[in-house]
Parts: C-alpha cells; structure tokens; sequence
C-alpha cells in the first residue's frame, strides 16, 4: 500500500489534508489560504524565526522548571528550538509577511514546525500531537499576544545592533577621509550661496559626527525596545499563566537569545502599546533624513564634471549611460537616498498602524514589523554600500577648491578686522564687478601685503576662532 | 580543452568576466554589484519586464522602419522580444528593486538578456556584441531616460487595470449583500452614538458605491499614465534621435502592447516629471484610505460576540486563539487594513521620491516604480481575498438588528412629525431614564396606536425622505 | 434700571449666559469652553462663512417654496445671510478651526449668528427664538451633517480656483521667461551630471508645462468636490426631510453661490465619504511637490555666484547676512519649498482624518477642512510670490552658459553622426584627460571644420531631433 | 512744520521709509514684503520672542565681558531685553511663520526691534544706528545661522515641558478613574472580540502609564533639544568669534533662561544639523498616536447610548445634534484625535524640510518651528481639555459590565483548570448555541458549585496570575 502524501490534522473550523511532508500544520496552511498577498514569507526574517524559536526553548525550559512540563517533551521542544536557532527548518516558515490576525499565524507556524520537529526527536509522526502537541506543550503558558510582539522585539533588537555596527563602519570611512582632506580648504555654502571657508575635512567630519550621534539614539531606542511582555498571556492579566512564570522566562529567554530582555512593570499596558516601535522607528526616520542628506551633498559636491561644483570626484562604478560616452553617475548616494525614502514611508506605515491599534491588543502588528524590519535591514546595506563602494573611494580635486576659495567673495568677511568693514564692502563690490578675485583686489589697493594675506588665509586662521592680533584690531 | 564557464565582457571601467550562461551582460554585473540592498530582483514585477520588452519590440520595429537597423537584426530583436513578453528569461533580470542610476541598470539588464537571446536565434554565442550590440542595437533611438519611465507606466497601466478589475469583483460582492439585507432594519450610527434607523443593505451599499467611485478614479489616473516619454532620448530634446521616431514608435508600442499610449506633447517635461506617478499614488491612496475605513467598519459591526455590536458576522476563516476555546477574529479585514497602511506609506515614498527630482531627470524613479507596482499589487490581492473570505460569506443578526432599532432612543426622531417635538422629548428622556424602548412608551401613553407605530418604522418609510400625511402634520 | 449685559439661553444642558452683544448663542458658547485649541477662529476662512450663509440662504429659499417656512421668517433669514455673505458679521464666528464634534458647533455658530440678525431685522431682540429659532427655522430640513460638508465644499472650490488663477500667473510669468531665453544655450543635466545641451528657455517651458497640468488636475479635482450631500439630514436617508427639498435646494444653491453644484447620487455614502477631500489633498500635495522641484531647480541654477552653478540670477530681496557683506539669499524659492513641505504635511494629516471615519459620519472633518483651507491658501500666496518677487526678474549669466556648453564634454554626443562613435570617444577622453573643450579637440585634429562645428552647435540644431545629413550619415 | 511719519533706513538693496512707530526696521520692512503667506505672525509664539531676547542679553552680557562692547550700549540692550523677556514689545514681531531666509529675517526683526527699544533707553531716536546698530551690536559675534536654531530649541524646550506638565496632569486624571474602577469587572478584548475579563481599572490604569511612559519619552528628547550651536556664527567655524565667546556666552544663556543649555562638541555639524528637532517631532508623534488610541477607546467604551458598546459614560459637553433630541457626541476625544492627526502631519512636514538642508545649513528650519511649536502647544491643550472636559468626568455603567462578563463565553477560559479544556470546550459551545451564560451552564451540568464559581469569578482572581489549587489541579 502506498504510503499517503498527506496527514490530516483538525482545527476549529474541521479536518484538513495537510502535506505529510510539512511542518506546519493546519493551522499554517488556514493562514496559507487566507493571507495570499505577497508572496514573500516570513522566512526572509531569519532574526525572526531565531527569536520566536528562543522564546519557545525558553519558554519550554521555564514550563519545565515550575513542573508544568515534563522532561521528555521538554528536551525534545528544547532540541528542535536549537536547530531552528542554527537555522534549519526555516524553509517551514510560510506565512506570508503581511497577515491578518495579529501575528497567530506566525505563532502558529512556530508551534507547529518546532512540535512535529520535536516529535521526530522523539521518534514519533509529525501530526502526533497527542504525544506533543503545538498549542498545549509547545505554546504552553504562552499567548500569540506576549510571544509574537516579544519575538518581534528581539529581532528587531538584533536587527537595529546590525545597523548600529553598519554605520560605524560608514562613520569611520568618512572619519579617515575627514583626516585626508583635513588641509583642503574650500568655501562652506549656506542656502547654497557661498558663505565663508572651511576645510573638506570639517566638511566630511560633520558626516562622521552625524552618524555617531544617530548611533546612539538607536542604542537609546533599542534600550527600550528589549522590554517585552511575556507572561501576559491573552491581554496582560496573565490568566492561566503560574506567578512565577513571568520573571523565570524573562531570565530563561536572557540566557537562550544574549539580549538582555526585561519584563515590562505594566503587562496589560505592554501588551497593547505600540510606543517602542513608533519611537524605534521615527529615530530609523532620523537616520534615513540625515543619510539622506549627506547623500544630497555628496551628489552636489562631485556634480560636473565641468557644468557643475566639481568639488570632489565619487568612484565610478558602472557606465551612466548608453548614449553619452563616459558619462558615469552617483549611483551608490543614489541608491542611498532611496532607501532614505522607503524608510520614511515605512514609518508612515508604522505610526498608521500603531493608531489603529484597539483596546487591549494592537492586531496591526505583522505591517509594523515588515515595516521596522525592511527598514533597518536595507538602511543596514546602504550603509554598508555607501562605505565600500563611495565614500573610501572619494577624491578631491585640490586645486579647484583652493581656487574657489580665493575666487571668493565671500572670504572678504575674515579680512573685516584687518581692513574694515567699510574697506571689506568696497572690495567686494569690487570683485564682483569685475569678475577679480578678493585677494587681487585688496592687494591692488595696498591694503594688506601679500605676507599678511597669506597669513590670514591660512586655513587653520580661516577655519576656528581666533584671537585678532592687538595691533591689528586697533 | 574544456569550454570556459565564463565569458569576457568589457565596459568603461575595465574587463569582467560574466557567466557564461547568462544572459545578462558586464552592465547588470556592475549593478548585482553595486546594489546588494534587498535582496529581491526585479523579476518579481512580471508586468515591468514584458513592458520592457514591448519596447525594445517596437523600438525595433521602428528603427527597422526608419533604415536605422536592418532586417536581420530587427527580426531577431522582435523574436527574442517576445519570447521575454511570453515570460521566457525573466530569471535574467537580476537587478535589485532598489537601486542607483535611475533605471539604467534595469534598461541595460533588459538591453543585454535580449541582445543575447537574440545573438542566440541568430544562431552566435552569447557576448557576440560585434553582431548585436545590447547598446547600439537593442537599445537603438533609446536612453533610459525614456524606456525606464515608459516601461513603468506600462506596468502600472497594467497593474492598476488589474486592481479595478479585483475592485469591481468587491463591488459586486457588496452589492449582493445589500439586496439580500435590503429589509434588514438596523440603528445608523454618527460619531458612535446611536443615530437613526437605516437598512443594513443601505450600509453595505455605501461600500459598493464608494468602490465604484474609485474604480472611476483610478482609470481617470490611469488615463494620465499612459502618455509618455518614449523618444526623448536623453533629456527630452529628442538628441540623435530621427524625428519620426517618436510618434512612430508610440504607434508600434501601442499595437505591440495593447494600451493606448500616447506621447507627451512636451518631451523634456515628461522626462523630469513625476506628476502622474503621484497622482496615480495619491489616488492609490484614497483606495487604501477607503478600504481601511470598510475594514473598520466590518470589524466594529462584527464585534462582540457578547460584548460588541454583534450585529453582523464574518466567516470564521481561522482559530483565532490558542488560549480561548471558540474565538475567531476578524483577521481578513485585519490584513486589508495593513494593506492599505502600507499603501500610504508607499505614498510618502513616492512624494519624497518625486520631490528630490532634479533639472532634467527624477534619478528615484526605481523605488516610486517598487512603491507602486506593491500598493496596485497588495491591494488588487487584498480585494479579492476581501470578497471570497469575507463579505461573501456574511451573515446579519437579524433579530438583534430589529430589536436594536425597537429599543433605540433615536427612532424618536421618526415620531416628531406625528406626535409632535414636545411629546417626542418626553418620550425620550423617559426611555432613557427607564431604560425601556420608545414604542413602549408611546403606547402606554396612547400617543400613537400600535397599527401607526408599525406603518411608521416600516423599513421603506423610516429610511427615506417622505411626505408627512396632511391629516397628520396638521 | 441698568440694562443687562448677559440674555439667558438655555440646551440640553442647562441655561447659560450668553454677552447681550453676542450674535452667537449658547451653542457656540459650549463650543468656545471645549474647544480652546489653537485660539484661531474660523473666521480666518471668510470662505467657509460664506458658504455657510449661502446654505442657510438656499435652505431657507427652499423650505418657503415647499410651504414649510413662512415669508416673514424666510425673507428675514435670507437678508441676514445676504450680510454674512457681505462680508458682515464674521467676527460672530468664534468657535476654534479645530474643535470636536463634527462641525456641530461651526453649524451652529451659523445658526445663532443669522437667527439673531435675523431677529434685528425683524425688530426683535437677539435671543427671542420663539420668534425665530436657530435650530427651528435657520437649520430647518438640514443636519450639520450635510451642511457642514456642504460648506467645506464650497469653500475648498472657491479657494481651489483662486490657487488654479494663481499658478496660470505664475506660468504665464515661467512662459515669459522661456520666450526671453529661447535662444540661451546650456547644459542640460541628468543625476546632477552633465548630460547633453539645451536651451534655457527649453528648462523655463518645462515649468510652464508643469503648472499648466497641475491647473488642469486641480480644476479636476474641484469638479468632484461640488458634488454635495445637501439634503441627507442626519445620515443620508434623508429623515425627515421633504422628498423635493434636495434637488430644489441643491437648484437654489447654485444659483446663490455661483458653484455649479449637484447633488450626490447616493447621499448615504456622501455623508460619510471624504473621498474628494482625499483626491484633492493628493492633488494638491502633487502641485506642492512639483512647486518644490521648481524651487529646488532654482535654487540650484542660482548657487554661487562664485562658487557655484551660477547659471541663472534671482532678483535679491532682502539681505541674506549680518556678518558676510554682500550675501544674497534665495528666499523666495525657500519660502515655496517650505509651504510645500506644510502642504505635503497637510496632506498626512487629511489621510489620517479621512481613514477614521466610522460608519455613517466622519467626525473628524474640521481638521480635513482646516488643513485644505491652509495649503490651498498657502499655495495661492506662495505663487503670487514666486511669480512677483522672484521669475519675473530672473536673469540669465548667457556668456557662462555658453562657455559650459562649449567647455562641455556632453557636446560629444551630438558630433556622433558626424565623426564617429570611436572618435568621439577618444575626443571625449582627450578633453576630460586635458580640460581642453571637445570643440578644440576635434579642431585640432582635424576632424570637422570650425565651420562645420558652428553649424551643428546651433542651438536649433543641438536641442532637437534631426534628420542627420545623408553626406555625412554615409 | 509735522513731525515725519516715516523714518529712513538703509540695506543693501537702496534706502526705504519705516513707519516712525516703528520699532522693527528696514530689514523687517522687506520681510514683511516678501513673506505674505500665512497672516500670521511669529509673535504668536511667546517663547520665541522670550528665547530671542534672552540670547540677545546673553550675548551682549558675554561681548561686554570680552571687551568687545561698552558697558553703555550693553546695559540698553540688555535692559530692553529685559522688556521684551517679559512680554513688551511682543507685537512688533512682524514676520511671517512661514517665512525664507533661514530664520535670517526673525533674528533681524529681533536686532531690530531690541536696538530702537535700546536707542529710546538711551534717550535717543528709533532708527539712530549710529550710536546703537541692530546688526554691529545687537547682533555681535552672532550670526542668524546660531541664533535662530538656538531660539528654536529654546523655545521648544520650554514649550515641551509645558506638555509634559499637560500630560502628567491627564496622567493623574487616568490614575484617579483607575483607582474608582479598580474593582469593576469587564470583558476584555483583543482584535474587538471577547476575551478574558480584566477590571475598568486595569484598563484606565493603562493609559496613566502610557501617558508616564511618553512623558519620559519627551524628556530625554528634551535633554538633546538643549544642545545649542551659539558661538558657530556663519557655518560653525566661529569665523571673526572670540574664542572665549562660546563657552561664555551658553554660560550666560543657561543663567538667563533657566535652560540647562550646552554647548554641542561639533558646531559644523550642529549648524547643519536638524536631528534633535526630528527627534523630538517623532516622540512627539510618538505621544499623538497613542493619545488617539486611547481617545478611540474612550469613543468606542462609551458608544451607544443603546447600540454601542455603552460600557462608561462620559460628561457631556453640548448638544449634538439638532435633529436628534437628547443626543450627544464624544467631542472632546475627538477634538484630541484631530489634534493627534495635526501632529502627525507636521512631523511629515518636519521629515520633509530637515531632508532638505543642503551643506552647511538648513534653510527650512522656520517651517520646522512652525510646526513643533504648533503640535506642542496643541498637544498641551489638548491634555488639558481631555482632563479636565472628559476623564475627570467619566462614569462606569458598573451593571452592565458585571452582566457582559457573566453572558461572556470568554470567561471559560478562567474554568479549564478547574473542569479540564475538554469540558470548557463543551460548555463553550452549549453557551454560544443557547445564547446563555457559561456560569448557567457550568453549574446546570454540575461541573462546579455555585460558590466555587463564585470564588473563582472574584475579580482579584480571575484579572492576574494564580497559583491553581492542588486539590483542583490534580
């Protein structure tokens, strides 16, 4: 006799075939049906099919401990846990990414893949949930409401760390360049009209600067992220759930994941409360502003080569152009920015969504995590990207910048305490009218020397504060 | 002497060796390069590519027409065109959704898969580009700047069809409720608060008209996205290219496409202009924004089944629990509703995206096409799931319906005509105090006899404007 | 006896003193104690009080032609509406722009303020409602649910085409500037690169063409926005109202404001829709994003003057610096963006309130109106502006133009038919390596005659599609 | 002969006519030309102008500590600081919110006015900027580019506490309703269906710690907002700054404000920077998005009175209607909600224009105060009318939620220790087909005795974890 391709299981609504060689159950395949939206599973999480399988091993071990489930079921959930930690089975998570239902079907599909994985363990058939079964031992003490929004913390926790080293790497790529052009004078730009001089380095240190402050407010906002609400249970009243349960698998799931989760003071309030995800996520809006930004400049800087600032030159990375012969374009700031947008458009997505949320529970969930997650991940490789591919490859052209600078009109305002400010308009009116450069003029004149300009000129008198010699200033 | 497993190709940066078995060129290696931000290839939007080589098909064709190619070429461009249209090589298309270089690295991907599948039934190897050239030939009268935006508005053309279509099917779905609860007397409510009697069909029929507004809507957007830029070449002044170019191959991508697109009358607007894509995605929008506002409703009508309002039910479609024997949620509108929080996030990209636009060409038409191409899509699958899963299988509470309306305070205000403003106030603030039902007290008071009363909250006579008896108002 | 400063009215509340001096009755009053938000009064929308009395105005032409409001009152009602449409009285209106409720209290700051005039007029003294009652007689056959809607359409068309008439003047202004730069050479950029050239009047006509769609998609969107749900009543089924008060005051409200308005085919689901104020917020957010790119583009084409794009001048307005003599900012151009920004705000906001409506009302349309009010209002003076005080007096730096175009490597693309797709790459290469022009390259090497070149440089010939000479061609 | 009603002024654009009345200058006059865009001026934010004047003092204080301003000049601006500080003078701050210029026009009308009041001090006449110069003295060692961003935060900073008083008294409002339900049983809900039971109190008390939390939330972004770029003059550099003045000046800042301000340890990168204020707008957010969930739920507990949820009262505020006798409307929630949505737009707004800062400077940030400073102050007096107008009033309609629990099916969940999940099951779907209460059930079908349900229904017991009896559990 033919052995049979499908096993049936049974739920609420009746009995359903379900692959024989499936890990999921018919709870997965009800979601499998229900959720056809966009064909992306919830296995491009890996972090969040790690964290659901390290609440579930440390959930079976708190259950284990408080004698509410026996040590052979125990090891054998604990076992199947470890291997979806290590990544196998993750091929058996198949909701899709956006789901109804508050995230039950992920939970859902955790308990069924981890039971009939377990049930192998224990040399048994997957479907044998008498002998162990998905909602009573493996989801035992646990809710879809403190698992799910706990699992999505922990993943989001992990991801945020990943984005915090990714722009370390970008900050330090911007730090050594910062070192590199530390002597390039340029003229800074306010409103894009040209103000007064700085150096290339100030100018690149400010990007470093930038991206070590948003460092930490993501550290800030993953602090607050790592509190979660397991051992709410259903809404946070902890119904069912034994009074110890609730600090035994806080300090359980510490262990098995490395993050140093706390338990939430108010669990009906952590329950419904979305606020640490909208706040994680309007400081990944920060960063994606700022990214964006410094994008924005790094576009201008190196526009040209000829019709344009000319300032810096971005590696090349690919032809720009089928028509144009050697024209090549900031393909990677460009890439950037628009991860810059989709970021903020996922924290539109976000805070609709955390809105929505109703009484004792947000049910919206599933969008707000698809969203954090695709977030932190591509902001993640853009900086990765923007290091590698850009910004270690930039170069200045020197002589132009010094050009602009003593071109400039604007270095004008720095000769004001040596020839005053009447002299200091006459000049410039001057310059600009016939096209001269500032220095020329103030020499033509007699004003200052061409020892003293250069003096003043120097970029470490232009560039800070500073003293006007006495005999000057009189 | 074994065959190489590589080949060599050769662009502006230097020599790379391709895979020998694909047929993608140097180009797209470049971008898999240059782009490693989400993983996943434009392959994924089906309709992009077909669009793409509907193009390069007409391109052909036109070219061919003007002397420009000759017939050889032209044929095997135009056969291997609609092997791609036929959904033949669409693992080729490699490039990542987002990326850099507005369009170019999926033009050029598209340039090359085609290019060597043509050199193929020309019966030469791969990468013989002195035969065929991906640049010269394929993408001949070309630049991206006018294929890309052309080929997504194609694709969004199609797309958006494809989402009227799922609208009308929810449409009809509505509108079969409404004549089976036509006769369901219900309380229509404002701000939450009880308000007067309506129909239940009344209800579900504001959702069908409300889908078809926007079917409406969304053609008149897509009406607008059909004009485009296709021989504008590379910033709308038409360079190099023939000048009957343009109106000849919008006549061939016509045919060759079915959609009847049209071209712009000013090339060098439509190749920096964006307004359509965010038209079209704020019209997008007002579909989510409408639809969630639906789900919504479904949701509080379908609430309890003790403690809510409990006046109609959905289909149970999965448990809902693993704690709470029997619960079942409403987890197909749920999913809707984060479609449609999506989609608004999508359109906060698109207007970032469209902003940041810059002189002659909008550089962040990638992630507008990526944000599009998801919202028609998610959307299109979120109505037909809303149809099959839910409102098909609607049910009312017919009686608890009935007695609402009984027990309502509101259903004075039907009586003011026939017992007057001052009666009605007294009846009201009675029933409330006592908690009994207006008809009881109207009754009890003789102010109207039980025949009136019921010819009075009669269905057909309490939800429509009516003339008051003149014996009556008298 | 010292005549009373305070009349007593009375609500479901309790009575109340209201300021003898007052037009507005005890209704506003509540809403003045609830609602001190913003401190702003809608009467900063004189629109929005006009449409009010035009409704009032309308509706009482229409309850006297239907017998159901006598000469005496009606004509009363009409000539205090007539004021407020004057111009009188606005200051009545006090309640906050932001308030809940939706729009009771701005209805019914109408009703007290014309019942009152109305009642001087007719020789009584304010607060005599016997005689003439706010609710009774100036809100007879109405809700605030079709009225306040009603109104906010009205005002939103209004203010909609006073933004249509102010961007016809600010293209016309655009369309002058392109005629005097028809012949201005430049290049054109792509990606912020140089790409191929251009004309400066070809970029000035792109913003013409720009604002002229927008017009047409604003009055689009202002022909769905006068479909009205005036005799809806409470909910749309048009409780208690006259079978032909509808259509008959939809007539008379045609007539009083001018506004060719009609009447919703299904007025269930115009009173809970806020569709066209979805649609409309998204064209307008359209219309802010592209004015945006046209400021960013300015800004852009402005930078310098040295050390920038310098290709265009803004007229200076105001001086840009306390400390650098001489600075010159573009502050027109930033304070368009800025409205944009507001705009693209506003329409965050409209999205959000229009998402949350609930069954058969949404109550959160005052600040839909509030935020429409001020982006079309903010939009029309930001255009005034740009056209005054910023296009009309831009100048163009011709001679640097055209150098960058002759300095150009870009230029190469169109000598292609001429000299060769291997030439011009190697001239292209030769200029870039030397900074040499490519039109000295080739003449130097001989490769077309100074005389050849002027006549393919041609601004007409550069910055169109031509047919290349057969000579040549061959 | 009549005294002149006009004095004249000087810039750099040629001379013009100041009303004489004037205390605001030529500098204001042309602001005032060229920013007609809102009406409304920015002396509508008194922290602003009380933040400018106290930057004025400070700097004055700390140039006349350099040497670099006499005593004389220095005691006028500092006395007309005074002045301005508390609450003079107010009216002649002129210029438009919306405003270009990067704050340049603000920090001049502020020079402007605080040198004629400073002028009067000295017994001279408005507009002799000989003896006393807006710009040369006011304005010393100043720039617009580190005053404005410093006012700014200034001005939010206070502006954010003021909030987070609002809050904490709303807070207490909560904390007081939690303590009067604490013993109200209730159904609780997820995804708006039944259930398990919790007490009114638990959930009122949610919303105090949401509030709490939030409250934390704000003040962390507080503490980033006081980082200040005073002493950066034009780009950061500090160019022609003592370099003394920085520290001293924010010593005096702090001394005069209360502010803890600190200097920021970059000040390039804090002259460019708009991070805190995204910050801060997103926590901002943050706190709107959860005020509107708990005003949803406030709307949606008190729905009814009849068809609803009708679970609390809350007080009623005004009437709602006037066609429905006795009816009324949640409109202080919903004027919170509608704020909540003004919120979230301007964080839009705020996203829009920090994205937008080029290089060295943000030229937005005027937008970026209107808006912060219009979501704080709404925000504030939206608490307060929540508090005050609402929660302080709210009543629990305590029969029937004790009724809605015991009806409840989800109440079952609380009996599977006692009689076996099985049993549950059965009961469960006894309960939903008879429509009866599962108690009714339990005790007909013997499971339990009516005093042991009694035992196990007490709402201590069945609203948090609990150790199962052994007897029971076994």
């Amino acid at each position: 006799m033919p052995k049979s391709t499908t096993r049936l299981e049974h739920d609420l609504l009746g009995d359903r075939e379900v692959p024989t060689a499936a890990y999921y159950g018919v709870h997965t395949l009800r979601a499998l049906e229900n959720f056809p939206i966009t064909g992306i599973s919830i296995a491009v999480y890996p972090d969040l099919i790690r964290a659901l399988a390290q609440i579930k091993k440390a959930a079976a071990q708190a259950n284990q401990k408080l004698g509410l489930l026996d040590a052979k079921r125990a090891d054998a959930i604990v076992a199947a846990c470890r291997e979806v930690i290590d990544g196998q089975w993750h091929d058996q998570f198949v909701v899709d990414v956006i789901q109804g239902g508050a995230g039950t079907s992920t939970n859902m599909n955790a308990n069924e893949v981890i039971a009939n994985r377990a049930l192998e363990i224990l040399g048994c058939e997957r479907g044998d949930y008498k002998t162990l079964h998905p909602n009573e031992h493996v989801n035992m003490s646990q809710s879809t409401n403190d698992v799910y929004p706990t699992a999505l913390k922990l993943a989001t926790y992990v991801g945020i760390f990943r984005l915090v080293d990714a722009m370390a790497y970008l900050r330090k790529a911007f730090e050594r360049k910062a070192d590199e052009f530390a002597d390039v004078l340029k003229m800074g730009r306010t409103q894009l009209q040209d103000a007064v001089p700085m150096t290339l380095g100030q100018e690149f240190s400010t990007y470093a600067v930038m991206l070590g402050e948003d460092e930490e407010r993501l550290k800030e906002a993953a602090l607050l992220i790592r509190e979660m609400n397991l051992g709410a249970t259903a809404i946070g009243t902890g119904i069912n759930a034994h009074p110890d349960y609730a600090p035994l698998v806080c300090r359980k799931l510490a262990e098995v994941s490395g993050v140093p989760v706390v338990t939430a003071p108010n669990l009906i309030e952590a329950t419904q409360d979305c606020g640490s995800f909208v706040q994680l996520s309007g400081v990944l809006k920060r960063v994606a502003v700022k990214l964006s930004k410094v994008c924005n400049d790094l576009r201008l800087l190196s526009s040209g080569p000829r019709a344009g600032f000319n300032e810096i030159n971005l590696p090349p990375r690919q032809a720009g152009s089928s028509i144009m012969p050697g024209k090549v374009n900031p393909v990677i700031p460009e890439v950037v920015n628009q991860i810059a947008f989709e970021v903020i458009g996922n924290d539109s997505t976000v805070t609709f969504a955390a809105e929505a949320g109703q009484l004792q529970l947000n049910a919206f969930e599933p969008i707000i995590a698809h969203s954090l997650f695709k977030s932190a991940l591509h902001l993640t490789n853009g900086c990765k990207v923007l290091a590698d591919h850009c910004v270690n490859g930039i170069t200045a052209n020197r002589d132009l910048l010094r050009e602009s600078v003593e071109r400039s009109i604007g270095i004008v305002t720095a000769l004001n305490p040596y020839i005053g400010y009447a002299n200091a308009t006459e000049v410039a009116a001057e310059a600009f009218r016939s096209g001269r450069g500032v220095a020329e003029v103030v020499i033509e004149r007699g004003l200052m020397s061409p020892e003293q300009l250069a003096e003043v000129l120097r970029p470490e008198v232009l560039t800070r504060p500073q003293l006007i010699p006495q005999s000057v200033a009189a």
